[in-house]
C-alpha cells in the first residue's frame, strides 16, 4: 500500500534541504518547524491564529491525551483533527520521550513501559503496540515510532541497549500499526553520542524502509558542539529521498545547525513556554517584556516583525499585560513567538531556493547576538 | 460646545427603548450590552475577537488603569484605545465603586476618598478633580463621574448623604472636566432604596444638562424584586432624550428587566469572570463544563447558538480544555458568554423594533428556566 505520507526534495544548497511532504491533510513547505499543541491545543491560541501565522503542521503529545481526555475519547470524537479544530497535517510523538522522563515512575521491560500518571498516580503500561493502538485512535498523519531514548550522559553499553531496543521496538510499531493508508509511521534513529552505534541504528531502521525518519536522543543536555557534530555522522545515514526529523529542538540557534545538516523537520515547545514567562524571541536577541525599561516604551516588541503581536501592540501594553497577569499576554507573546521560528523556517527556504543558506544564517547570528 | 456623545431614540415598546448612541469612535445600538476589560483588556480576548462578537462598546477601569500601568503611561501612549488596540467606544467608570469597596483600606471625607492600593499597599487620593483628570488622560468616551455608592443595607441616613455628596461631587466633575469636546461626562444617581431619594438625586443631575445618566447603587445586593422596584422610581424621573445605564448588571434576566423598564446601557464582568471557572451561560441556562457527564458529550456548547466556539468545539472539548487548566478554555468560554449576553441585547433590539418585547423575554426566560 502506497503511505499516507510523501515527500519531494526539490533542492539542495550544500547538505540544506528544500522539499514538500504531503499528507492527508495538505502540504507541508520544509523545512518546517512544528508548534507543540501537547493536550490537543498550541497553548493559549485559536487553531486559526496558528494557521494565520504560516504554521503547516502541529505536534500533539500521545502521552498527555492518552491519559485525558483519553485516546478513546478523541476517537470517539472523530479523531483529534476534529477534536481540537485543525485540518491541517498533525504530528504524534510515541509517548515514549514522556515515558522514561517519569524516573522513579517508570519501569522499562523488553515488552514496554509500565508507569504511573504524573495527574492520578494511576498505573498503566506502554508499548509499542500500545502506541500504536492509541496514535490510530489519534488519527494523525504522521506517528512516531515508540523508542527508547538514552539519557546525557549516557555510557556506550547503555546507548547500545536502547538503539537495539528501540530496533525491535520499531518491528513491532510496525506490525501492530493498522491504519497504513492514512497514517505514516517513522521510525527513530538512537545511538546516543556513539557514530558506530548511530551508524548500525540507522542502518537498521532504514531497511524497514519507512516513509520518514527521526533523530532521536540528541537536544537532551549535551553541549551544542556536540549536537552538531554527531547529527552530521546521523544524517550521513539516511536516505536522500525521505524527511529527516530532529525531534525536540527550537532554540533559533538549533534550527539553523539543523538544517545546515540535512534536517527537515523539528519542533519544541520553547517559544510558547518561554512566552507564558514573558520571554519574548526578537531579531535582536531574546527580551524579557517585565524588564521595567519597557514601561514606556512604545514600540513594537520587534521592529523588525511583522507578526499580528508585533502590527498591533507596544511593549508597554505588552508589559503591562504581563505584570496584571493577563491572559493576553500569553496570548500575544505566543503569537510572536511562534510566528518568529516559523517565518525563520520561511526564510530558510527561501534562502535555500536561492543557494544563500551559509549567507542568511551568518546574518541571522550577527543580529541576534549569537556571534 | 457640543457634546461628544449624543444619543437619538428611535423607537419605545412601552417602556422598553430602541436607540443610537454616537461617539466619536463610532455608533452605539441601545439597548447595548457592554463586556468589561478591567485593566484595558477584556479577559482572554483578542480585541478583534470582541469585535467579531458583536461587542460596539467596552467599559474599563479607572481604579486598575490609574494603580497599573498608571494613566501618564496611557496617556504618552497616545490614550486607552490606541494603547489597548480598540477603536470603538470606550465608557470608563470613576474609580469610585472600586475605592469604595476597599472597606478598611479607605477613608471618605468631602474632599474624596483616601485609599491604599491592592496590589502594593500605597497611599492614595481619588477625589472628582482626580477622576477627571485620570479619565481625561485616559481618553475614554464616556467618562462617569465620581460618585459616593452606598452600600446594601444602608439606612436612610447614610443613603441621603451618600446621594448629596455625590450630586457635590458631580458638580465639581462637571467643572473639572478638561476635554468636553472628545469625551461626554455622564451623572449618577444615587439614593439607596428609598424612592423620595432618588427623585431628589435625580433632579439634581438632571439639573446639570449631561449627555447621559447612570443609575448607581443598584444591583449591589438588594433583592431582585426591590432592585425592580426601585429602578421604576429611578427611570421615572430621568429625560426620555437622555441613555440611561445601569451599572454593573449581567446576568440574562437582570438585562430582560433593566431595558423593560426603559434602560439603555448595562455592564457586567460576569460573562468572563465565570468563564474562566468552566461555567456557561446557554440558552437552556447556566452548564459548568467540567461535569463529568459532558465527558463523550460532542455537541456543541448551546446547539441554539452561532458563535466561534459553538460553531467549531464540543463540550467534550471544552471539557477537556477546562480539565487541563489550557488557557485556551478561558479564551472559548469567555467567548461564547460574551456572545451570548450580546446577542441577547442584539435580539432584544429587534424585538422592540417588532414591539413585541414581552414575548420575547417570555420565550427567553420559559426556556433558560426562570420560570
Amino acid at each position: 500500500m502506497k503511505d499516507a505520507v510523501t515527500f519531494n526534495l526539490i533542492k539542495k544548497d550544500k547538505k540544506a534541504r528544500r522539499g514538500v511532504l504531503s499528507t492527508p491533510h495538505g502540504e507541508v513547505q520544509t523545512p518546517v518547524f512544528m508548534p507543540v499543541g501537547t493536550a490537543g491545543t498550541v497553548k493559549a491560541m485559536r487553531p486559526e491564529e496558528v494557521k494565520a501565522l504560516g504554521a503547516e503542521i502541529i505536534l500533539s503529545n500521545t502521552y498527555h491525551l492518552y491519559l485525558r481526555p483519553g485516546h478513546e475519547v478523541i476517537k470517539e470524537a472523530g479523531g483529534l483533527h476534529k477534536f481540537m479544530n485543525w485540518d491541517r497535517p498533525i504530528l504524534t510523538d510515541s509517548g515514549g520521550f514522556q515515558v522514561f522522563s517519569l524516573g522513579d515512575l517508570r519501569k522499562i521491560t523488553n515488552e514496554g513501559v509500565e508507569f504511573r500518571s504524573h495527574i492520578d498516580g494511576s498505573y498503566h503500561m506502554f508499548s509499542p503496540e500500545k502506541s500504536m493502538e492509541v496514535q490510530n485512535a489519534l488519527g494523525s498523519d504522521i506517528m512516531m515510532a515508540f523508542d527508547e531514548c538514552a539519557p546525557y550522559p549516557c555510557d556506550m553499553d547503555h546507548a547500545e541497549r536502547a538503539a537495539k531496543r528501540t530496533t525491535e521496538w520499531l518491528m513491532r510499531c510496525k506490525e501492530a500499526h493498522k491504519n497504513t493508508g492514512k497514517q505514516s509511521l517513522f521510525g527513530i534513529m538512537q545511538g546516543g553520542v556513539y557514530p558506530d552505534l548511530r551508524k548500525k541504528s540507522a542502518e537498521e531502521i532504514v531497511a524497514m524502509d519507512l516513509p520518514g525518519y527521526a533523530v532521536g536522543g540528541l537536544s537532551v543536555g549535551e553541549p551544542k558542539e556536540l549536537m552538531c557534530e554527531v547529527l552530521d555522522h546521523c544524517v550521513d545515514h539516511l536516505p536522500e529521498n525521505k524527511p529527516r526529523y530532529l525531534m525536540g529542538v527550537g532554540t533559533p540557534d538549533y534550527l539553523f545547525e539543523a538544517v545546515e545538516r540535512g534536517i527537515d523537520m523539528c519542533d519544541c515547545v520553547l517559544p510558547t513556554r518561554i512566552a507564558r514567562n514573558g520571554t519574548a524571541l526578537t531579531s535582536g536577541g531574546q527580551i524579557n517584556i517585565k524588564n521595567a525599561k519597557y514601561e514606556r516604551d512604545f514600540t513594537p516588541l520587534d521592529g523588525k516583525c511583522d507578526c499580528y503581536t508585533c502590527r498591533n501592540y507596544t511593549r508597554a501594553y505588552l508589559r503591562h499585560l504581563y505584570k496584571s497577569d493577563e491572559i493576553l499576554s500569553s496570548m500575544l507573546l505566543s503569537n510572536h513567538n511562534l510566528y518568529f521560528l516559523v517565518n525563520i523556517m520561511k526564510n530558510i527556504r527561501e534562502s535555500i531556493e536561492e543557494e544563500r543558506f551559509a549567507e542568511y544564517k551568518n546574518e541571522f547570528y550577527r543580529e541576534y547576538g549569537y556571534m
